[in-house]
């Protein structure tokens, strides 16, 4: 069943299941689009800030992503991002975190330029399996409004 | 040579080189973290939005890191975003599209609580070869200040 832009309130919670990183995925994320010492080899990160291996932020970006996509919040059209207005990394993702995203509607309008759609702003907060946030993110999502019947 | 914090001044600006994306890449990176019809093949992405197959807006920022992390552009220390203000795709990344990123300096601050390191926000622009603008990404970095000598 998807969810149209009126079936969207404010307040409304969303939760996804979970995924588990290993040190395998970080630094093959890394080695494509994120090539620093701290995201491609447990040496390089020693010494860094992180002081050990830490996930690029845009993995943790994705995988984010893929929980949403695999969750049961599922807007009609798909989930669409077009503009976030918040994005941070609170702490950053190890080898072996568990992760899941907690996602709360903070806005549902109309669009004014595209008839029958709209955004809904949701923040989704990206937990470990410490309960300690990883990453938050406040996206507004375009979504399409319920079709007349 | 790395860049320290008092080598950035505002309004200063940074070029990458260029990067290709083909429609192996888009779909690869969807089937792995955003798997919606419309980045993983033609025909899901006729019917939607976008008309024909595009690319993830992670798998564009993603690129985007790619393209900071192999440029000229060396904070000491690693390209470190610890939060950004805005994020978004005024239009979709197509297979084919050639990227590169325009980096604009838009603020320094010595941090308050971090002495010896500061921020650096800059607006990262990923641009098409036709020109356009793909992302558009303001940034807060944290950079190392210049050791005392």
């Amino acid at each position: 069943m998807p969810l149209y832009l009126e079936d969207f309130t404010v307040g409304q919670k969303h939760l996804t299941g979970r995924l588990r990183v290993d040190a395998e995925a970080i630094k093959a994320f890394a080695a494509q689009f994120d090539p620093q010492p701290f995201h491609l080899h447990e040496e390089g990160a020693r010494e860094s800030l992180f002081g050990g291996l830490a996930a690029s932020g845009w993995h943790t970006a994705a995988l984010t992503m893929r929980l949403l996509v695999d969750s049961d919040m599922k807007p009609a059209g798909g989930i669409i991002g077009t503009r976030a207005e918040e994005l941070k990394w609170p702490r950053p993702v190890r080898a072996g975190d568990e992760l899941h995203v907690e996602v709360e509607v903070l806005e549902v309008r109309p669009s004014r330029s595209r008839p029958g759609e709209g955004y809904v702003k949701c923040r989704s907060t990206t937990i470990n399996q410490d309960g300690q946030p990883v990453q938050v993110l406040v996206m507004n999502l375009l979504v399409q409004g319920r079709p007349p019947s």
